[in-house]
């Protein structure tokens, strides 16, 4: 397809870039809110492979929630409709699917360093190719994106970055930035040639553009606007359903009570399900951009300064904010709550999105507490209760992008037995996973994780052989410290764990991931 | 002393700063760089704590490099001799020591984002002070700065951030703000008005300054020259005794013979040891900034393309860029090999410094490999292997900052026998510490920590009571790997850990904070 469109004359290509997007849409059936963004830039991804003669020419797509049209034209027409589906392709971009997937991403504001990567290696290797890299205005909040241009911009590379503005990421573009329109004098400050083209769905107005930026020496920016088809309606949340939605109901309460708590997200209040509460809450719900360091420092200063903040994010983005949450929080001794979102493994999203880490690497900071409830009942009773009680440290409340009942929040209790029927075997589990398995003829779920209450021991001494079950991966974790516990204890029993396997876990339904990577007898 | 500094006229301003200055410069002994930090803004502590009402007012400093005068002045004057001893002050801003160590740091860049939560909580509460941050030319380099400024620049609070620009941190600033000296529309840019002063160390036209801006309304940056005077000789390391040397030392013929092999730093040549390799091969060591996740996504994109990475990074800093670890290299499969520097406890930095969580969370990235050489020697037959393999995925050599012999590279074997001598138990250590320990009865050095070698299982078998010794905390880690494996193997013995306790660990030297915590008994 791609030397079908090399082979047309510039006039041809409006319609060309049409009969593409009619197919694309007809394919396409899952994520559609990846799909308006992939249309935004559909002239774009047109343009960039006529003129760039990829996969030689280095062509980098930041997150790769545009890519479905650069899928269509690089082979993958028709894998589209099984995009995110059990052994179809990915949504997100991926080295091993094809050579025109340069650079794999689903986190944000990555594909700068990687370009800088490219010139680097091209510069040592003599190497001249054309080097492009597409980023979005949501994802330029992000400060790795500014790493990444004050250090391109020194290294007399010839590289041209694309800002992609369609004024949004899946929440709409904060900052001075954004408010101000200062891409111009920004760029040019860190050292970049800057071109503005407001046509940015206008297919030949872009290939000539690009051509002309091309031509031209040293690190070059293209600033279009584009449009965003509105194919989809709000993202929101069932009522009753979710974990996500049963958060935002017990927060709308406790925020109503508690007029100085502040809660902070990078980016994501529409995604977690918080925009309604946003909506009316909006001088206390705030957006800082995709910035997850900058987010969990600023709750630091709340904090420091007396006020109450909490952080909602998701368990895959709190990856990038483990350094600030160790030094900035956690050796302070600050109070800061935090509710990690799509804890566990995220279903059609894929392994840039699992989030299989946090189970493990939040329980090795000193101080930290950790609870993980088993559905929306106890999930509201946790929120209640991290309103209620005095903090020293980070506390972060884990749930999982998945259904779940509420509406009668519990009270907080470290620990629950879901069956105590004699015999010498103990299961222990937590999180999602304790409602969602058979239960062990003894069966403990755990809600705080870490630390351990106190009478724990004591009840793990009353058995023989002790199971551990968590929907995370890692070698230490909730298995890791029951073991931990055990030898402290000289228990003389047995302590078998049942974790995610320590892999990349490919996208599909959580139920039927959780069956396939070590879980399947237990569910 | 503030009090005697706030009755002062004006002209007495510069005397007083003198005099604080000679009993500075008498009282420390201990981090002579960080002194040089110190009295580049002497005079502006001395004009901040003039016109600021601290501790009322708000006061952050960025890393805290820069602390001294700020110690001596806020009544620790008397403490400064055993700075950075045991039992003595930190070396850093810490909130517990003071009212005036508003909040406390060691990393850098994260003082913009601190003021914000500032500004925030102050919104609700409805309080009136002065907020300040001073945050130096290198630390704006670290993307969360931009983070910070970009949504603090938005939030219509009156806040002011000095850039102290002195035109190096530990190396000198890199990138293209500090080339082109293109703060001010880069401010701009950002929302912020910009004042620029180039006599930052006229303690009378600070003055002026601050209470200038001070006295506008809005998010205002006063950018200062400062000097730094010169105390010290450039860091370097005595030759042929420490890891840092003798990684250094076969860097430079594993560059020699390597034409494609690039190394990154995140500005940290310098203190790392490398600065001497980098006068040689200055094509081939580069500084990124201060800009961990930039750096590790850089060498990802350096794989990529086909080039040949290798990053040079701190532990302590690697937690920054824990996420592009998995989400560029590891779920990509790149090869990148890492030199960890500092793993382990650092000593005299402190709790912000010990690269200690390193141990556990590396092990948990799917594909990685991680090694810890026990003394010079292993280091560099494990630098010279990391050459000769084929990788894919991240390759992780750690070492800690201390003393070691060298010189006879040894050739690169997953374990060793320290000592064989019969009976049912084993030890088994890693890193630094297998050379620094008495010998168990039958005591085994794990070189590569993970993956295990093949027959570990088997060697495993042959004892009852296994410990497992290694210098980092948390609950997984190389003892959480060895009990995982051994329930595998449904072996029947117990397995001992010893590891530092999950606590944040005070400044000392490092013999002694591993004897006081947990290892006395075996060094």
């Amino acid at each position: 397809m791609i030397a079908d469109l090399r082979a047309l004359e510039p006039p041809q290509l409006k319609d060309f870039t049409n009969s593409l997007v009619e197919q694309v849409v007809a394919a396409v059936t899952d994520k559609i809110p990846h799909l308006e963004s992939s249309l935004a830039v559909a002239e774009l991804t047109v343009a960039l492979h006529y003129v760039l003669n990829t996969p030689e020419d280095v062509l980098v797509w930041d997150v790769g929630h545009q890519a479905y049209v650069h899928k269509a034209l690089t082979g993958r027409m028709n894998e589209l409709a099984n995009m995110r589906k059990p052994g179809g392709i990915s949504g997100f971009l991926k080295r091993d699917e094809s050579p025109y997937d340069f650079f794999g991403a689903g986190h944000a504001s990555t594909s700068i360093s990687a370009l800088a990567g490219v010139c680097l290696a091209d510069q040592i290797a003599k190497k001249t190719r054309r080097r492009v890299a597409v980023i979005g205005d949501g994802s330029l909040t992000g400060g790795q994106s500014f790493e990444a241009l004050n250090h391109l911009g020194t290294l007399g590379a010839d590289v041209l970055v694309i800002i992609n503005d369609n004024e949004g990421s899946i929440d709409p573009t904060v900052g001075a930035l954004h408010n101000e329109q200062s891409y111009g004098t920004y760029m040019q400050s860190l050292g970049w040639h800057y071109t503005f083209l407001e046509q940015g769905n206008d297919v030949r107005a872009l290939v000539d553009a690009l051509q002309q930026v091309l031509a031209q020496p040293g690190p070059q920016t293209l600033h279009i606007k584009t449009k965003r088809p509105d194919l989809s309606p709000p993202k929101s949340y069932k009522p009753g359903t979710t974990f996500q939605w049963w958060a935002a109901e017990t927060m709308e309460a406790v925020l109503a009570s508690n007029a100085d708590l502040q809660i902070l997200s990078p980016a994501m209040f529409a995604g977690s399900g918080f925009a309604p509460l946003r909506e009316r809450f909006s001088d206390r719900l705030i957006d800082t951009g995709i910035n997850e360091a900058h987010t969990v420092t600023t709750a630091a200063g709340i904090a420091a300064a007396g006020g109450r903040p909490w952080v909602h994010i998701y368990s895959t983005f709190l990856q990038r904010a483990f350094d600030q949450i160790i030094h900035d929080i956690a050796i302070q001794q600050l109070p800061v709550v935090f509710l990690v979102d799509r804890a566990g493994l995220v279903g059609a999203d894929g392994p840039t999105h699992h989030g299989v880490f946090d189970g493990d690497f939040l329980m090795n900071i000193p101080g930290a507490t950790v609870w993980s409830p088993r559905n929306g009942n106890e999930l509201q009773g946790m929120l209640l209760e991290a309103v209620a009680q005095p903090l020293d440290g980070p506390l972060f409340i884990r749930y999982p992008k998945a259904r779940t009942e509420g509406g009668i929040p519990t009270d907080f209790h470290a620990y629950e037995w879901l069956q105590k029927s004699g015999g010498s075997s103990l299961w222990i589990s937590t999180g999602a996973l304790s409602d969602l398995m058979k239960k062990g003829e003894n069966h403990l779920h755990l809600a705080q994780n870490w630390p351990f209450f106190d009478d724990f021991g004591a009840i793990l001494s009353d058995f023989d052989e002790i199971h551990v079950f968590e929907e995370s991966t890692g070698l230490g974790g909730l298995a890791g410290a029951v073991k931990a516990l055990m030898a402290e204890l000289d228990h003389p029993g047995k302590c078998i764990t049942h974790k995610l396997p320590m892999e990349f876990i490919e996208h599909g339904p959580r139920l039927q991931l959780l069956r396939e990577h070590g879980f399947n007898n237990f569910l």
